[in-house]
């Protein structure tokens, strides 16, 4: 059967948004051409998560098929999933050896973002210019689509994996991407979210450690499990995986920051989404906590302390990694 | 930190179930002590699952695991793991070896309750005489422990199942646990449920396969997993897994024959909850497809194939399982 959507209209739009964002030309490995880089880890990405959600005859699923193929092959930057695959390759391993796990890692992106759209949570209807998931196939379908994610995320890490890598070592795999998603990830994270919003800190008692409690388990919690998720499925070592999960614990932090500062500072022309609308919801930010200056320069020490993390790898080796830091700082410029 | 909910008035409720609902002695296995046996296990399953979600200091996530320890200790008969523990001690294996899949079974299933309930779904605010999770929590926060649940199950089968059992199986028993989660299983029976009810069938084209498609995807397929996930943890063969399998499938099957039978035949006071619910919801049930009679001859057939699937295991070690099935379908009497 032909699949409904097509990823081709996705990916010139994802190359789109890379020109937009990348201000500047990437500066941290002159030679190193990360647009063509991340166009093309997005080009197998998106190939692989087609593949990995197919279309099927009965009505009864076919539903379900669908509303999972319209949240997961939407427009996407795929940073999650190339950071996987960037990972695996770093510590030796080849990128198909990882892709199960990258797929993986964008479902639950996918099965998190459908949930906090819904009316219940923060009730948006619109994603990236496109009506949210339950918008078009009801909250029903929607809830039922975000735990398909969830199943298929682990059955697709588990049975898709080469027989090559160790059962050991695709179950560490798999409970790093399920600490990201229950307590002591998502869910944490969206819980805590829930609670800051409006009356909970109106009292201005908002600290520093409330907000990173929140940004730890909401955004780096995930892009932490895609790098160690890619550095187990490529056999790094012990050292070489906690040095990859520093990493991205820091640029999951920094993406949050940036984030924020540009809620802030930029108009929603700018930006190509609202803007200002987590002052409006009363939102715990960064520039909220410490000012947007020095948000600014946190971000800044984010990136830098990113960089430490990766100089026990190759130099050469290293591009990838160092420019996907360069390309999250640079959109504050 | 002590626990909230207690675990001992779910047990003596437990026993006084089993006595309500057991009309006759079990007759399977003169001299077996069915309700000995059910009560025993539910003893060990309940500390066990009270272990594994503890409450914890951090008041963003205790409203989690609070919600998370409402639904889950709360008074059930917990089927599915006794089921998961008895096909382990078929094949060989320990209570214990088992104890961690069982645990993640009954997480599952009270996921799926959570998510039925909600008023997206079938809108219910009492379940066992108690008011549902999001009556309790806020929807938000239901649907954040429905995947709490689903994660926790995860990772509690991988970390807590004892080193002696091998990473492959562990990875085949996570396997069939999520594939009776997402679109060959909970996920897909709840949309063909969903579709089912009111309007789509009122044209009379009900077929028994529909019905059938519910019902395996919707109550055989966990029941399934859980008795396959034993067999798996327990160190089964690959033959008397496979006859796990279909025992579960019939026993699944016949359980659900058995509530649609008992919903149009009973009162209210003796089912001990609404009569009549599945018709006033315009429910695709078999007494609506094949008429009362034909639905219980249909039930004491699943009863007798369920005890043919059993046929090549050691008849001294099989009491438990037969007087399960046995169990379910002496309450048409």
């Amino acid at each position: 059967m032909r699949p409904r959507y097509r990823v081709v209209a996705s990916l010139s739009r994802l190359h789109h948004n890379h020109r937009t964002f990348l201000t500047s030309p990437s500066s941290s490995d002159e030679g190193f051409d990360f647009i063509f880089y991340m166009t093309n880890k997005a080009k197998s990405i998106n190939k692989a998560l087609n593949d990995a959600v197919p279309l099927c005859k009965n009505p009864l699923v076919l539903k379900i098929r669908e509303a999972m193929r319209y949240s997961l092959l939407s427009h996407g930057k795929r940073v999650r999933p190339v950071l996987c695959l960037a990972a695996c390759e770093l510590v030796g391993g080849h990128e198909s050896t990882a892709m199960p796990a990258a797929c993986a890692v964008e479902m639950i992106h996918a099965s998190s973002l459908i949930q906090d759209d819904l009316p219940c949570m923060d009730d948006e209807s619109l994603r990236r210019g496109k009506p949210t998931n339950h918008k078009i196939f009801g909250e029903d379908i929607s809830i039922l689509t975000a735990d398909a994610f969830l199943a298929l995320s682990v059955e697709h890490t588990v049975a898709a994996t080469s027989k090559d890598v160790s059962p050991a070592r695709v179950m560490r795999a798999v409970l790093e991407m399920m600490k990201a998603v229950g307590t002591e990830g998502l869910v944490a994270g969206q819980a805590a979210d829930l609670a800051g919003e409006g009356k909970c800190f109106e009292d201005n008692e908002v600290s520093l450690e409330d907000l990173e409690f929140i940004h730890i388990h909401k955004t780096a919690a995930l892009l932490e499990a895609a790098a160690v998720m890619g550095g187990i499925m490529g056999g790094g070592s012990d050292e070489e995986i906690e040095s990859l999960r520093r990493y991205a614990r820091c640029v999951g932090l920094m993406f949050q920051v940036v984030d924020d500062v540009l809620d802030v500072t930029k108009s929603s022309e700018e930006l190509g989404k609202t803007a200002g609308k987590d002052v409006i919801a009363g939102k715990l930010t960064y520039p909220k906590v410490m000012g947007v200056e020095r948000s600014k320069e946190y971000a800044k020490r984010l990136r830098r302390e990113a960089r430490v993390h990766l100089q026990m790898f190759d130099s050469d080796k290293v591009a990838p990694l160092l420019s996907l830091a360069d390309y999250i700082v640079q959109r504050l410029n």
